[in-house]
């Protein structure tokens, strides 16, 4: 019997994927390094669907039909690469090696280089939606040729989630488009995270809303526009009973996020953009000052507090629900503004539209949100950013006056928001008629030379600040 | 005549770095790849020094006395290579090659290893204060081996500028250890510019005070705990008027910051260290969104404000002159934690005692408070952030009250804050007894099933969402 696709890599990912395909109709084979995985695995899930059992490389190489489909699910980083060497060698000219970890989008673009020189498909793909989107149906991100999707599409759709019955799974753009767009949404996501974690501070510390009550208020945003993935598990974490303490969870749980890099690796490639991602960087920031124990301690002994006694307003409860909305929203827009650049540099006919609507169902950012962001990019007029929409200007603004008292009052009280506030300065900065870049622009022109343009004229000029302050046209070298 | 230094690259940087040594005496032999750059340097300035004219690497090399010092002062990148290729076969064992640009740390480590495999020392140099400093004494930041410092330090601390006497240059540290420093220096001088245009649009916009009345006032700062050289210059630009239109300087100055890129390099390196350095991140993204002009105008016409009508409260100047200071500790703050970090990660000695000194003159930041820094991380107990060092917690804590004032006002106004709200969101983030990272936790763990570590316990855990909900001892995988 010969397999459609093989699978290397059987850790919980890799499993789930291969029994996600054999589930729907397709012949998988299965390898693992040590073949006691693949062997568990059959055990337990060999009657769910066609799986040939291999013990090599070489044999997974035999089992597959041609072209020939190979799915990586290894560790990012050197890993892929030892399995990629060790493949590269056993395959012919039109196979096709799927990436399906987390890799970095610039080694995927190295990756599918070196192996488009030897005439095979290196497909560097996201697959978001954690062990159960995996099984059940994630949201899948392919990059790689779009050649090489007419032979991987059809299947990565069928094993996808879906959205009011479409697939979310579409070729996202050539060589690491589709991990870039994967390592974007988990930037989104990071911020997406932050942001709840921010709405619950405010609401416990300056309402004094305990974790159950405000399971019951999470729950109830999740019927309106905040409806999502995100909001729908916070309810669930905040209502969960430490059974040992009973305490809430969230109360004996150690307050230090974890992070995996691919939240680090979004403001790192939106730097090399020249994007500004703000919020998505505060919220990556949080996850690290969360995890510096011994500074924390010393703070707290330290650090004076100075917390004026402002009155928590009326209404606060929705002014909250409303800032949430308006970061998350600021979050989304510079995860897309993002994306544009990011096409611009690498020649990537990134589709905004598909990208938004993919995230509909099966990834961690799922959200009712999405239809709305697929629809803004839908068409000819294509928004130069997200918060331009119509649709997204109008309920922004709805939200702007909550969005300030909230900050406001977060300021005066000592609760730390840095998403909720960064996304606002970004809100406000780009809405801004003069900026006070033009004093930065002074000093760098001062003590640097760097020169400066002017409002009133074409080119570039510099004051002769050490001498007579006359000014003069310059050449733009700096 | 035999030369003690070979300068090659000959813009305005070398040139001046070349003047410098020679006016202190040193026999100094120049390069250039054009020769027209040398004989400029020769005609205007020949007289100031003992100058050796060269045309070709050849030449220079051969003009020197041994152990030979060669600096190379061309633009960072694929320039710097292209010159160290064309010296290396022409140099010996123990001869001195310094890079004096602005060269990414992770380049000065790969080519330091490549030259230490030849028995040269490859010596990164971090060089601030600009053309004028360049040429009248800069900061001077070495890397390298300590071996090559003996050589090298002498000649380099003459050149340097001195603040108490003393001059501002040390050897801080092996390999990539000066670029790097200087690096972080920049990245410090984006914050500290940042909260200065910050400070000067909450004065103009929140309080109406014109330009050459915030001349004064920056210059009155200058006299306090804000005395700097970037205070002393704003004060400066502020005068200014613009000669064509009689309007301020900076009314005429397009509010587009440039960058060069020292400011994003300290970002995405704090990012691979963990290192929470929030206010610096938002200054790089300022000048990002500054230079957003289609988004900008666009947003304009689309984006509302909605501001509140709140009233600038009572010593509003005060307040933010306190605020000013405030976030730029933070900047300072981050800057050396990103230090800490780094010397740990690369096996670098940094002594922040030491940076902090030679950042005293010559710089770009230079400022009265790098006195009061120095002598915090003098002695034994070196303080685990600057803000808990005595003098610096208890500065800071006076300042808190104004600074939540100016924030909360700004937010209200409309007016963006992005690094003055990032660096009290830090602050109070960092003192915080519980921070919703707990939460985070709780959704990775539901999600992803990251696990989580318990306040009563040791171990890691991880709860059986899809389950019963109880709780299993995990390995931490994640």
């Amino acid at each position: 019997m010969s397999a459609q696709i093989g699978v290397t890599g059987l850790a919980v990912m890799g499993a789930n994927l291969a029994r996600n395909l054999a589930r729907n109709g397709y012949t998988v084979a299965l390898h693992n390094r040590s073949v006691e995985k693949t062997d568990a695995l059959l055990a337990k899930h060999g009657d769910e669907g066609d799986f040939v059992r291999t013990e090599t490389l070489q044999e997974l190489v035999d089992s597959l039909e041609k072209p020939r489909r190979v799915l990586i699910m290894v560790k990012a980083g050197a890993p892929v690469d030892a399995v990629v060497d060790q493949l590269v060698p056993l395959l012919e000219e039109g196979d096709i090696v799927i990436d399906a970890g987390n890799s970095h989008y610039a080694d995927t673009r190295r990756r599918e280089a070196a192996l488009a020189e030897k005439g095979l498909h290196f497909v560097g793909v996201g697959v978001s939606g954690g062990e159960e989107g995996a099984l059940n149906g994630p949201s899948i991100m392919p990059g790689g040729s779009k050649k090489s999707y007419e032979a991987l599409g059809p299947m990565l759709e069928k094993i996808s989630a879906k959205a009011d019955g479409e697939p979310c799974c579409a070729w996202v753009g050539t060589d690491g488009a589709g991990h870039f767009v994967k390592m974007v949404h988990n930037g989104i996501e990071y911020a997406d995270m932050q942001v709840i974690g921010e709405a619950y501070d405010l609401l416990r510390s300056a309402a004094g809303i305990e974790p159950a009550e405000q399971s019951e208020i999470f729950a109830e945003w999740n019927k309106g526009e905040l409806s999502s993935f995100l909001i729908e598990i916070t309810a669930q974490v905040l209502a969960h009973v430490d059974a040992k303490t009973g305490k809430p969870f969230v109360d004996v749980v150690v307050d230090a996020a974890g992070q995996k890099g691919t939240g680090r690796w979004t403001v790192q490639s939106a730097l090399d953009l020249g994007s500004p991602v703000s919020g998505i960087a505060e919220s990556v920031f949080a996850r690290g000052i969360s995890s510096q124990a011994e500074q924390r301690a010393i703070a707290q002994e330290t650090l004076a507090g100075h917390e004026a006694s402002v009155e928590v307003p009326d209404g606060f409860v929705e002014d909250v629900r409303q800032a949430l909305y308006a970061s998350k929203l600021v979050s989304y827009a510079q995860g897309l503004d993002m994306l544009g650049s990011a096409a611009k540099e690498y020649g990537w006919d990134l589709k905004l539209d598909e990208i938004a609507s993919l995230w509909r169902a099966g990834c961690i950012i799922r959200a009712a949100l999405l239809k709305d962001i697929t629809a803004a990019y839908k068409g000819d007029s294509k928004p130069a950013n997200l918060l331009f929409a119509p649709a997204f200007a109008e309920s922004i603004a709805a939200a702007v006056p909550a969005w300030r008292r909230v900050v406001a009052t977060a300021v005066q009280l000592g609760i730390p928001v840095p998403v909720f506030s960064s996304s606002l300065a970004y809100y406000d900065a780009l809405r801004r008629k003069r900026l006070p870049a033009a004093v930065v622009q002074g000093q760098r022109d001062l003590f640097g030379a760097h020169t400066y343009q002017r409002v009133d004229t074409e080119g570039t000029f510099h004051t002769l600040w050490g001498e007579d302050r006359s000014e003069i046209s310059a050449v733009d070298t700096h």
